[in-house]
């Protein structure tokens, strides 16, 4: 039987893991199972915690493993948040353990910018912008990686829905205090969601989720911008960012993609109509294309194509870092 | 023997304390005695912790009183950072605790921005910026007061330290990743300061005093202000900033005076020259002075003249509470 293999990612909601075969011969993979969970993997004075990635997947995988009838797991892909920076334990004990548990041949630890951008546009060269709360853009032509932003809400982020959300509120705060470029239609739109502005400092700065906040403000900004020139000038610079970021990791040459990705794009024309021009105004030789999938469809299609042999994306140390047990 | 009066200033770097004597017939106060301590009043769940306040003044008062022997203090001016979003503990229990405990009077609590105010430009009608790691502008045309911004790192504080050095640190990122808006100056000032950029996230977010990290990058942002445009145009736009929340709360009529106070000024040059030039368009009316002194001075000055009779200024719930204890 064709061994199987296990696709993860994981993010700030939890892991999603799915069990799957490769298509061969170009086929699509076959999608056999899935499992998820609502606990965050926990970061700690070592980064990412390899014991708890694992104490939730080793069990997933054995329970996938009797409902799918899959008998040998040959390959694991972790698309994984914070990998960068904060993956070096990961990457010394995740295959070690997964050869040992599982019988695991290959395991291959990416990035989840690298996972959406896989998701996104497949093994092909171009520009994925993945915006959500943060913003980060990822690029590929082929032999190397390239990032742009990606440094968090006080560094940068730019553009994405924190950045968009804290623009807002200091326009409206501009307003209640009189300065130039504030919005009384944002200032409104705050005290509904927030109450008072007086108070608004007590329910932002004490929070651990800061940015999150933030970017609850984020939809406020968009509803505004049809009627308030101060909020479609944030949404306007937002989608500048994002070209910016996008242009920065894209290829020159060739007909490479771009697309975009992520919870932002929920917020509607008021951004995607500046974004398109954007991006067609800094990127004229790139096609604007429609993400095929999320960033769990990356992994997925990653475990694939790494499966079957067929896997041609470049390798990096911090973002794409694949590994194959030399005694398997 | 006339009875004496407290003037303190707390802030985050701690307690400052000033016995003086009024002065009468608009002679100075005099100033007997000072105390500092380098612990700052705690803020709980209540806001700022009035016994923490208390247990520092109380035996500070103590101490002065035999110094100086000044038997009777009949006023307390207790200036602070946090008062009014964070001050109705204080409020609540301050003055019956010093009538109690010193027989004090009249007890006034006064924002910070206002003892600032009252430091830099006594009780006259004007406009006063107080720069540090934030930014925050107060005026009163002695009717009432008036304050822009002081919002915070996240939501405001255009133009303060915090702001200054946040923008640099984009920059520099911004050339790091090969977006526009980037400075290579200050890409290379960064890695002197904080290390390979890569590591700048993990600097930065799990600190608790955040926008003190970020202001502590303002100065090479000034550094290099001479000869990267990137870096002066973040300067320019601090003090279209500052000028901004200056005019938000000068007067619009009369001959107001208008001061910049705080540790930002010592970004020198770089800093002022264009502050200058933006307050002079900002403000044409207005009559630009240096600032007479600091937050205590205020302090000490609001009490002088409530212990002589001849208190002038606006009083505010939040910003400039007087009450005097009716058995007194």
């Amino acid at each position: 039987m064709t061994p199987g293999f296990l696709a993860v990612d994981s993010g700030g909601s939890g892991l999603r893991v799915v069990l799957g075969t490769a298509g061969g011969d170009g086929d699509d993979p076959r999608v056999l199972g899935r499992r998820a969970s609502r606990e965050a993997v926990r970061t700690g004075t070592r980064g990412i915690d390899p014991g708890h990635l694992l104490g939730q997947l080793l069990p997933m995988a054995e329970s996938l493993r009797k409902e799918t009838g899959v008998v040998r797991i040959g390959t694991v892909v972790v698309g994984a948040a914070g990998l960068a920076t904060l993956g070096d334990a990961l990457r010394a004990e995740l295959p070690g353990a997964l050869a040992r548990d599982l019988g695991v041949r290959t395991v291959a630890l990416v990035a989840d910018a690298v996972t959406a951008y896989v998701g996104a546009l497949g093994p092909r060269t171009g520009a994925v912008v993945a915006a959500g709360t943060g913003l980060i853009a990822t690029g590929t032509d082929l032999e190397r990686w390239y990032r742009a932003d990606g440094w968090g809400h006080l560094l940068g982020d730019c553009g994405g829905g924190a950045w968009i959300g804290r623009a807002g509120l200091e326009a409206a705060l501009r307003a209640h205090d009189g300065r130039p470029g504030g919005s009384a239609a944002l200032l409104a739109r705050a005290e509904e969601r927030f109450g008072p502005v007086a108070g608004l400092p007590g329910r932002i700065y004490p929070r651990t989720d800061r940015p999150a906040v933030l970017a609850s403000f984020a939809p406020d900004v968009a509803a505004c911008a049809a009627g308030d020139p101060v909020a479609a000038d944030v949404l306007r610079a937002a989608a500048r960012h994002m070209a910016d970021s996008a242009a920065a990791v894209c290829p020159r040459g060739g007909e490479p993609l771009v697309a975009v990705t992520g919870g932002l794009l929920k917020l509607g024309d008021a951004l995607v109509v500046p974004l398109e021009e954007e991006l067609a105004k800094r990127l004229p030789h790139a096609r604007r294309t429609a993400a095929e999938g999320d960033p769990l469809h990356g992994s997925v299609r990653i475990a694939s194509d790494l499966a079957t042999g067929s896997f041609t994306l470049p390798g990096d140390e911090k973002m794409l870092w694949v590994t194959a047990d030399p005694d398997g």
